[in-house]
């Protein structure tokens, strides 16, 4: 182990900056496909140059692409208004773009949660009168809101689920789940954060999460960041650190969530579910209550991304296998509810049965979805 | 998935041409951090070149560095020969190039085992009274001959493995355990050879086997040139496949296994014989007897080699990470006997109780390793 003391070289903590912005009509985002070696920002003036965007994972996770999505529709809002000839006209426009950003990627449910909900809250203003013109400034506010609230959420997800983590211990997290991940601060780095600042974490332990390397790209990033103590590892070895005792808890984030509490998240968290099983390990899925799909029943309802072979034949460009090797690429795995310890959400900790908890929390009141509305 | 049926876009099997050969004085073999890129013969005069080229992996596998190794010292009786002033001065001369050869890397017990049996051999016929010059042309047929009694070994390995693996199954593997990890033919990859030739196999899963992409970049390229259908995954996918109920059967090389069967292997090892234990999917490690350490009794009394951080900071010499993150890089982890269904070995087929069963394997004779004539 290279220095295993050593969190930054800087001395100081780094400002965390927002890697969403937005003003109306432009949408700025640091293209996170160039982290670490970059730090580039895109401006995005159409809700088609969002859907790219989010497709080519320059912005990515679940709770960030459902923001960046609002704000694209948003745009389009405001863009439809003005060219649009009719009231109907206006909601054609807007639904062909909701059409086009929820199509960007299918398995994170919080991406057609918002879009879908902004989409529904401008049929309700247009239904009520409200002229298109106005209705897109409302949606402005919306989107914003939605943004607000979500590094909100994040920031009770943290401080719900820093007391679970077990005092002193190592964590293990798989992919990204911070500031680039959602509105800020994070649903699993959140609590990691949290638990951070309550001095109860010694060390994360940081899957690279291959294919796309969000864990050796950006997590370490964010831990650098704070000057939170971490070990990059690669997704093989997070068994072998368990069975030598190394690991207290394992939190990860979550893209689509069903009823039953089977989760979707970024491929290779089943396998940690798994051996955190075998290792009686806690194994713990924090995510927003947008993050939570009363539509799928089973983890067999959700959708399941197949990104190209491109992403495993090469890293970063380089090629590392035959050109035209067989390959397969599914984003994301689904790890049933019973290889989970709780759900740690901003509305609590959510313990099992989860059928029950999980149906209880989609009747909660303060950050209900905007679909709830309708 | 890609185009999963192709599997060359040559329309003929390639030759396996061997990767090692060897002639009094010059070992040669392919530098195996090339691949699958480019095919680039590294000529070795020494045994301090030998042991820098396993050290860097240009040639791995247990049973590759143990005849590396051994050639490696073959090139050294040679040179020290016409050196030494006395056959004591010889045999110190050879003794010092076994200890730079055996420190080359700890965990695979075959390099030692090759290297300090043929030291052996020339300190016995040392004491024969046979000269130096003499013991030297000796050792460059004992080298030989390991060599080809591995490649004998592997045939006897993939005959023996072969009937096991379910009929018409997918089969996953790790690393690479081939021609390029053996004399030929190869441990894992043998098996799976003869179960494609009897028409028993249906695809194999190839995991790329971060850090070093052992997978991606070699066990890859013999299956294209043996036309046998695969599918490239990263590491952190077999567990999908697993509970989708696409393998069949998991199957394994080794780099040392202890004498109550824990076995130490690549990285990522001990994670996949969980998963298939939770999906009751058999664990196959198919090795040849000279990868058996009696002198460990355990997995706890195996050494795990610590490789540099470059490695996982970094693929094929790009940065995924930023330069200074803290980092692990184990290069094997320890699977417990308890998780392996069988060891195939060149002297059968090995079920348990295992510690009974390779007990009477150190007795057989056949092919009794080098130290075995001490």
């Amino acid at each position: 182990m290279s220095d295993p003391t050593k969190v930054s070289d800087s001395g100081q903590t780094r400002e965390r900056a927002p890697h969403i912005a937005y003003e109306p009509g432009v949408l700025r985002i640091v293209d996170q496909t160039k982290l670490p070696g970059e730090l580039d920002v895109l401006s995005l003036t159409s809700a088609g140059e969002v859907a790219s965007a989010i497709r080519e994972m320059r912005v990515r996770g679940a709770p960030a692409i459902g923001i960046a999505g609002a704000y694209g529709l948003a745009i389009a809002a405001l863009q439809s208004a003005r060219k649009a000839d009719s009231p109907d006209h206006f909601l054609g426009m807007l639904a062909d773009a909701a059409q086009t950003l929820e199509a960007a990627r299918p398995t994170a449910v919080n991406l057609a949660w918002a879009v879908h909900g902004l989409l529904n809250e401008a049929k309700r203003h247009v239904n009520d009168g409200v002229p298109p013109e106005a209705v897109a400034v409302q949606l402005q506010k919306e989107a914003k809101t939605l943004h607000a609230d979500d590094i909100a959420a994040c920031r009770r997800i943290g401080d719900a689920g820093a007391p679970l983590l077990p005092r002193g211990a190592n964590v293990l997290t798989h992919c990204n789940t911070g500031d680039f991940a959602t509105g800020g601060y994070g649903t699993a780095l959140g609590v990691i954060r949290s638990a951070w600042r309550a001095g109860a974490l010694r060390r994360v332990y940081v899957d690279e999460t291959r294919p796309a390397l969000q864990g050796a790209r950006l997590t370490t990033y964010e831990l650098d960041g704070d000057r939170i103590p971490y070990t990059l590892i690669t997704d093989g070895m997070a068994g072998h650190f368990m069975r030598r005792g190394d690991i207290g808890a394992v939190i990860v984030g979550a893209d689509r969530i069903a009823a039953n509490g089977d989760t979707a998240n970024k491929i290779g968290t089943y396998a940690l579910a798994v051996l955190a099983r075998e290792h009686d390990i806690p194994f713990y899925v924090a995510a927003p209550r947008s993050t939570f799909d009363p539509d799928a029943q089973t983890g067999d309802d959700i959708p399941i991304e197949e990104r190209s072979a491109g992403e495993v034949r090469a890293v970063q460009g380089v090629p590392i296998a035959p050109a035209d090797a067989p390959v397969a690429n599914p984003a994301f795995d689904v790890t049933p509810a019973r290889y989970i310890t709780a759900f740690i959400t901003d509305a609590g900790v959510l313990a099992p049965p989860f059928d029950a908890a999980i149906a209880a929390l989609g009747k909660a009141g303060a950050a209900a979805p905007a679909t709830a509305k309708t």
